[in-house]
């Protein structure tokens, strides 16, 4: 018996926006590792009685080494087990999934890969607006706001982030965000530029606030650290809708 | 009464990839405006009784022009009704779904957003690979291949889409393609660069295919139309896993 994984990705936070596909798993699995930054009522899907093996890999804190956790990964899916590899958002988009395929691979394990609603998704959809639109943002882009050492990466390709014509998605770009902004503003990104930082996405603690990209830069740079997870969206954004009712359509109705 | 309108990503295809609240609302909806790419398999999903209306938009065929189905969707909603605006993917992805709440809010009617499974994350989960690679595919964009007359549109940020160090999911590009890649590659992506296109993806339909972006782009320069959508993938994609099995873990355990 060699077992199985499936690298299941939990959405924004809110266990409504798991797939059936991803509910499924972890109504059935064995074994679930999860990172801090999958919420409890998620956990509260899996099977009564499966292991739930925390392996948190937060940034800028002491956490399982990528080793430690492939390794947890190989020996749970050893003894046979249905194995969940919970990843927030979209395992594919800054999930370091790649690595953790590889020690599969290196082991045997058969797997496969759920796809899930990413944090650029849900944060736009949270406030109401569309990633793309039709005339001014035709391309998206998503990049993340901290490589392994909790810094801004290095070889960022500026004049692609700093486009008036896209939409980047920052992802764990809250700490680095003054100074991206400021390499943004001098590679011609103008400091008017909208902005949304949305913490949180729905979850029953979210919070959105949108103002400039300079705005933003100035209210981040001395922001105390949060435990929050946060999605910063830039570009050519809408523009919010009144109508717009993020609770949904009981709270809909109530107001018709 | 002036009703409420969900709009429901349905994901790439298949019904197990919509989210719970997706799931819920269209068990719920009184009537549902589906484009022609949402699957019958996801429409059985709609409460029995509900109508269904097919405002279907595919590029380069005729179709309810864009006013129509904002108007469609404030009369289905000044009914009272609760309606669904079933989109392909995620909404907020190249789903035109700006001109739509556009039109909800010049009528005064409530809305949402339900944001779902983009195209890309589940074209790269369906091949078994990540969109971003920790070290060499650090930003991943979106785009599309067609504008609204079906032509490549102009103004594309070629520098941005030759970047070596990203991978691009490129959506409705099955036809413009050749086009593209002569001007990618002019703008100095290298022949060589991996490229995958994935066929009615999650489906049972699905076809994947690899290769070079000059062999993909020579394989469609003479293709004939298709009706089923594509996504094209290319950059730095990571290597194909053998031990990935997207049929889950039922065909994993077989083979143990």
């Amino acid at each position: 018996m060699s077992g199985f994984v499936s690298f299941v990705s939990s959405g924004p936070g809110d266990p409504e926006l798991l797939t059936l596909k991803a509910a499924d798993r972890l109504a059935r699995a064995d074994a679930v590792l999860f990172d801090d930054l999958a919420s409890g009522p998620i956990l509260a899907r899996v099977r009564p009685g499966a292991d739930l093996v925390g392996v948190g890999k937060r940034a800028g804190r002491a956490s399982p080494s990528q080793d430690h956790v492939s390794r947890l990964l190989v020996d749970y899916a050893r003894t046979g087990a249905r194995v969940v590899r919970l990843k927030s958002g979209d395992a594919g988009i800054f999930g370091r999934l790649e690595e953790e395929i590889r020690a599969l691979e290196a082991a045997g394990i058969a797997h496969e890969v759920i796809p899930g609603v990413s944090a650029a998704s849900a944060a736009a959809a949270a406030a109401g607006i569309p990633l793309t639109r039709r005339e001014t943002a035709r391309r998206v882009q998503f990049v993340t706001g901290h490589d392994v050492t909790g810094a801004l990466p290095e070889a960022l390709n500026l004049a692609a982030l700093a486009d008036p014509g896209a939409v980047t998605a920052l992802y764990m770009g809250r700490r680095t965000f003054a100074d991206l902004a400021a390499r943004l503003i001098a590679a011609g990104l103008p400091p008017q530029t909208p902005a949304l930082i949305a913490e949180a996405i729905s979850t029953p603690g979210q919070r959105i606030a949108r103002m400039s990209v300079a705005a933003l830069a100035e209210a981040l740079a001395d922001a105390p650290p949060t435990g929050a997870p946060a999605m910063i969206l830039y570009g050519p954004l809408a523009e919010p809708a009144r109508g717009h009712r993020p609770e949904g359509p009981e709270a809909g109705e109530g107001a018709a």
